[in-house]
């Protein structure tokens, strides 16, 4: 199963190249900008694909032609303004979603943030970035693929723990970036997260277990 | 019949309120932030109600309750940041569509952009706004609402000359702030605009006429 991977240079993204790299069942297909990355990772044994978020809808979907799955963890960042927010995170993610159904990859894999489809929970500082994500989900939500909308908690950067709690309105808290990554690999094998969306936190449940009940 | 007209402060705004005043078929509810805004519109002669685009759908549904169409002309301006482009020009403008639905207003006209709909017609330099335009005109679109979404040019403060071109992929042209709100008026009357979306640029035909032929 070859899995497209918008974001793959991303601190999630990264994770999720090497889960990917690591599993018997699995091709991920790094969509990078530059070429540096594209060689970054094939010095990794990773395939890479150069395509940009800020280009159109067709190149898009010839960049992902032939793979199974999209991922999507890209955003543009906290160092950019919230203009790319807009561009990158939103309408972004929105063409990527339009390139899948154009490429006839079904099954797509959407990294958002926690609680993200209610406005009433959206962090007061970075209100505008959750109003991005809301919309990209929205889109994803309404588009005719295979949906998993996957939205961690605060990302920290501790190693994982493979344990999480997973669903609707689950408690606020934080999440280890490698047990996000896991998460969105496993939704790949679990058909029980086919259009669902949930929020994920770190929690007492292993990954694969908390991902069939949801 | 009663006119919520949210962005009433705005420069077209103030436009569309003073020719709802003057017409005997009309009532414009300037929707403004402050009470400063709102005896300002009371002084002459207008109604006022006091809600914000960043608050609540409820807040917004109840401010617009009674009233028969929707008018969203609001925009956070340029010399705010991209974060407030997507707060109120994305998500404002959708919270405003969804306390349509909510208050069973069902008449519902866009202010929008020209060729918001078409990612490769947006203005390099402010193609955040554009994205924002779009998927706000997207949510219109998929509301239950009977919408029209005009898209006007390039905005100058000149007199109106009631003279347009309207229509899809009409050339790229100014058009008179004044003659953005002229349309926006004659769209409530207009039947033929139900369910439509235009560009709309300076031209040689009158209003009613072009609008008739959209």
């Amino acid at each position: 199963m070859k899995v497209f991977v918008a974001g793959a240079n991303g601190q999630i993204g990264r994770h999720i190249m090497k889960l990917l790299k690591d599993s018997d069942d699995y091709t991920g297909i790094a969509m990078v900008r530059s070429k540096e990355q594209a060689e970054a990772f094939s010095e990794k044994g990773m395939e890479a694909v150069l395509a940009d978020l800020e280009g159109s809808v067709d190149e898009l979907a010839e960049a992902m032609k032939g793979c199974d799955a999209v991922v999507f963890t890209a955003g543009s960042g906290g160092h950019t303004g919230a203009d790319k927010t807009l561009l990158i995170d939103l309408d972004g993610a929105v063409k990527t979603v339009e390139a899948a159904e154009l490429a006839n990859v079904n099954r797509f894999i959407m990294v958002s943030a926690f609680q993200a489809n209610n406005r009433e929970n959206w962090n007061e500082k970075i209100k505008h970035y959750y109003a991005a994500k809301h919309y990209a989900d929205k889109a994803l939500l309404q588009s005719g693929l295979t949906y998993t909308i996957v939205r961690p908690g605060g990302l920290v950067n501790e190693p994982g723990t493979g344990k999480v709690s997973a669903g609707e309105k689950t408690e606020r808290d934080i999440i280890p970036r490698e047990d996000v990554a896991k998460a969105v690999v496993a939704c790949l094998k679990e058909e029980h997260t086919h259009n669902k969306s949930f929020d994920l936190v770190s929690g007492d449940t292993p990954i694969e277990e908390a991902l069939k009940r949801i």
